[in-house]
């Protein structure tokens, strides 16, 4: 069997990501520099809510944007348009980041001169959530459309964020989706998330969530 | 750099599958068994278009469905309430299939008395989309609620598939999909694609698809 020796390879891979990653965070606290790692599925609205929150935010704060991508440019192309300085990160099929991509792209963008840098990670809920990316704090997204038992078949992902933004709640009427039931599943695997209800689409709930997110960045580069 | 070493390690584990793969396809169509391989991100309506698709068809054909899922037997559940035999096969974390873990669940489920095996796999556009599982074809679904630049992202899974189902149309007046778009970036990719737009909770469009299944799976094991 095959299946085995693959995990004994994974274990060092993630053993010396982790290392990686440790050095990483340390680095971006010392340079007053906060890193947010941004997951979810596909098409759960990453992009829409990255834009809204640097709307909301780049008044106060000097913010950058790393977009991950298999192979497009179209998420980095749409967050230009808010003028913060974005990058491309192409991962050539990788399902994941892991602290050795975010590093590169760190070096690319430059922490200098930002507040926050938001890092768009590759829509996908099983890969990124085993790599540490080296990010300040974690926070995923899961779209009202997925359905609420996605802590039941996802639960890594779920235990490693710190917030837990619940999108596209303008469309909550037409799906069959139990709030409470996802609130309960989520902190039993993880009691300490925050979860934010929202829309990208028409900024509902984004006041509450910025708000904590404020609050989150200065902790790091204060 | 470590990414180089992954991905050459990466490059003998697909060689190996590749090969299992092949042997695997083979001994299905001797045993005049169909496996269908069915891929999607999280929340796309994998299960609820199984249910749907067994509904339609297992007067004609004895159908066994496995369901592949990191940690939760919840889909498993779900499925064998239409009677039909389900299996459920935990990947204990991994992100996707491969022959090996496909042939461990065939010899579980027995191919003999199975005309159609429904595969479905772990919810994920990324790596289920690199690992052939054997089965005698391939095909994802794709809901409008997740947008419609999606080929664009995800491009080997749109390239791998024999079919695409393009589910939660019931909803679309509530999202921005354009249909003629996915089509073109689909079929750019694969101009030799299925395209089924339908709703797995309606029941529109299923005739379709169901008929197209019908013929795909005749012509394996006729």
């Amino acid at each position: 069997m095959d299946n085995v020796r693959i995990i004994e390879i994974k274990k060092s891979v993630l053993d010396n990501n982790d290392k990686a990653a440790h050095e990483l965070r340390a680095k971006l606290k010392a340079d007053r520099t906060c890193l947010m790692n941004l997951m979810s599925s596909p098409g759960s609205g990453k992009t829409m809510t990255v834009i809204r929150t640097i709307n909301a935010l780049q008044d106060e704060l000097k913010i950058g944007v790393m977009e991950a991508d298999i192979d497009s440019d179209v998420d980095a192309l749409k967050v230009a348009q808010t003028g913060v300085k974005t990058i491309q990160l192409h991962t050539g099929g990788m399902c994941h980041l892991d602290a050795y991509m975010t590093e590169q792209g760190l070096i690319e963008i430059g922490t200098q001169d930002l507040d926050l840098i938001i890092l768009e990670n590759v829509g996908n809920l099983v890969c990124p959530a085993e790599f540490d990316t080296g990010a300040s704090f974690n926070v995923m997204i899961l779209s009202i459309c997925e359905g609420h038992d996605k802590p039941l078949k996802y639960p890594l992902m779920f235990t490693i964020v710190d917030a837990l933004l619940i999108n596209k709640i303008d469309c909550a009427k037409h799906f069959d989706f139990d709030f409470e039931q996802v609130e309960a599943y989520a902190k039993r695997l993880n009691p300490d998330i925050a979860i934010f209800p929202v829309s990208a689409k028409t900024g509902q709930g984004f006041d509450v969530w910025v708000e904590w997110l404020r609050n989150k960045v200065t902790d790091v580069i204060r």
